[in-house]
């Protein structure tokens, strides 16, 4: 056996062809992420993940026709939904319990052919922003808002938000946040999920096992944490004052700095000027540009620059969304990379099972209980 | 980065206290696997994974009376198991459901504190024995049967999937199983549990993954494969005439080999003779021939001993259990074991990441939708 190696920090555990991250820059099967963010919808990008090409128009509007079709929810699972107190439970503990549910509704849930498992994609990913909505207005004490099969997949999400259709730069934010969160190599929500399958469990186990795991605070629930940290701040006076006395108490700074990319994550900077165009738009420059300050200054003094949680925080705030729905939001651009990394993980499978080095107690002698 | 190694085989992504495979010996925390299955209570074995010391009397009582208090199932999670078509879903993934259910109806899911894991510990331990025995009994038709707060937990585990007080044997044999799948160091489905938590998310989410993980037939599905090859070859002339056939036509054989024991596993042997026994009292010796003729031929002629799951599938035949029960039953025991991990994980955290070798396209260049 090999040293121990804590966290499996450098360790390639498996090959993929759906993202890389070399060198601080993100590709998504070979095309920048800059590129994707600029250009794409996520309904192109979900196409990318899935078949390691851009689709063509034809190839596009399918998906988007076959997304549409799926996006309602089993009767039952809004049922669910409305059946105990959504104020007093984590949304993404919510997420997780529904997806599982969706998945005792799908009769194709334990059909293991490849064309089973593709159509179980498309039926995930449709189904989950309207379970984030769902979740989200029962919550409030209203009515869920059906999907319109006429609008993109990030219209969609707000117009089930909201009950009204959104804006352009809305739009324009949901889906630039839905096009860089989508995959992220092996990152620990979809490495729970490739381990889970690869067992040959079923996608619904993957899927709800990632949603477990980006639930943690370590992985995806960083930009809430950020807009929480903001919020305590208050005003653009107290940023730096608040931020010094963190380092001093040795706290951790949230959306600062990131295991994989040393000189900075490619994502920020979309998210930076959306936040920029969006705060403005609601006259909420100033978590803008305290966010602005706080980055500035930890770069300066810690050497770490900005990651993709940062700025998230204060387009999803300037969105009107309720902060502790930054994640689930997360998690519904993640399913397009975790459901990517099933298919692969299926296609040329193998069980992960590591080894753990025992240190626990010697050999004992068993002593029968009567002479303990 | 290090060179891939796929399904990270050898590779010590942690370090543990919990349990031990050294030289085809396996040790929780430091007692011979023979020494528990020959003396130990399966509550015992709880309180050694989560301790690292066996139980004194008095410790063993207390923990007895916390699992006794908490074997209750809230209504709402009864329900649930009431409003859908049981007989139309795999039970790993009703169990997979119930339990994620079951963290939205826990005060404490997302209170981090050691104490408070450790009383979510006790709870989960408590009530999966209770969903799973509820799920076999509302789909046959049948009331739920509450548990007796004096009965092992083996006892009660019989107790609440027939509705009447089991004979020894039965226990004992239950008991046997439950200790003999507590723990095996890294396996699938802990090491699932402990990416998942690694990302400090909360204990439900672990255990609803670990339940995800255990329900691939690679993993916890091989006893059930067994005893669907016994039913299959269905008399004791017809089983080496079609292992051979089987072995002809390259398939695999369940229950045989283990990729961490090269010599044999020892906890083969406890079941064999809990077989043995069982189906000899049943007037069902078929199947314990049946089995020894097949694992003499593969031990011969492909080298490769019975392992765990062999003996298991015949003794719960006997007991009278739904074949799809048996990796359910696999849940209940292991859950102990993934509890410990979960744990131990907690105590000493870090992120679990690895790295990706990309291996897809080349970079791209980006080609507008309207020019493809």
């Amino acid at each position: 056996m090999t040293a121990t190696t804590k966290g499996l920090e450098g360790v390639v555990a498996t090959q993929s062809s759906i993202s890389s991250i070399v060198d601080d820059q993100l590709t998504y099967s070979g095309y920048k992420i800059d590129d994707l963010a600029n250009n794409s919808s996520f309904e192109e990008v979900i196409y990318l993940l899935w078949n390691q090409k851009l689709p063509t128009k034809s190839e596009l509007e399918q998906l988007k026709k076959d997304l549409a079709a799926n996006m309602d929810l089993p009767d039952a699972v809004v049922e669910h939904l409305r059946s105990y107190d959504l104020s007093t439970v984590s949304p993404m503990a919510a997420l997780r319990t529904a997806v599982s549910l969706l998945g005792l509704y799908d009769e194709e849930a334990d059909v293991m052919e490849t064309e089973a498992n593709k159509r179980k994609a498309v039926r995930i990913q449709a189904k989950i922003s309207s379970v984030v909505t769902a979740f989200a207005r029962i919550r409030q004490g209203k009515e869920i808002v059906k999907p319109k099969k006429d609008l993109s997949y990030a219209e969609n999400f707000l117009y089930m938000l909201n009950g009204k259709e959104p804006e352009d730069i809305e739009v324009e934010a949901i889906n630039k946040a839905l096009v860089l969160h989508a995959d992220h190599e092996l990152n620990a929500s979809t490495f729970t999920a490739r381990v889970c399958v690869a067992t040959l469990s079923d996608i619904y186990s993957g899927i709800t096992s990632a949603i477990g795991a980006l639930k943690g605070p370590l992985h995806g629930g960083a930009n809430e944490q950020v807009m929480a940290m903001l919020t305590e701040i208050g005003e653009e006076d107290n940023a730096i004052p608040y931020i010094k006395e963190k380092i001093n108490k040795k706290e951790k700074i949230m959306g600062m700095g990131h295991r994989v990319y040393k000189n900075g994550d490619p994502r920020a900077k979309f998210l930076k000027e959306m936040s920029r165009e969006l705060t403005e738009l609601t006259g909420q420059s100033k978590w803008y540009n305290m966010s602005v300050e706080i980055e500035d200054y930890i770069k300066e003094n810690k050497g770490l620059p900005a990651n993709v949680d940062f700025y998230s925080a204060s387009v999803y705030h300037s969105l009107g969304i309720d902060h502790d729905l930054f994640t689930p939001i997360f998690a519904v651009s993640r399913t397009s990379g975790w459901l990517a990394h099933i298919l692969e993980q299926y296609e040329n499978n193998r069980l992960i099972r590591p080894r753990a080095e025992y240190v626990g107690p010697a050999t004992q002698q068993y002593v029968p209980l009567e002479n303990r």
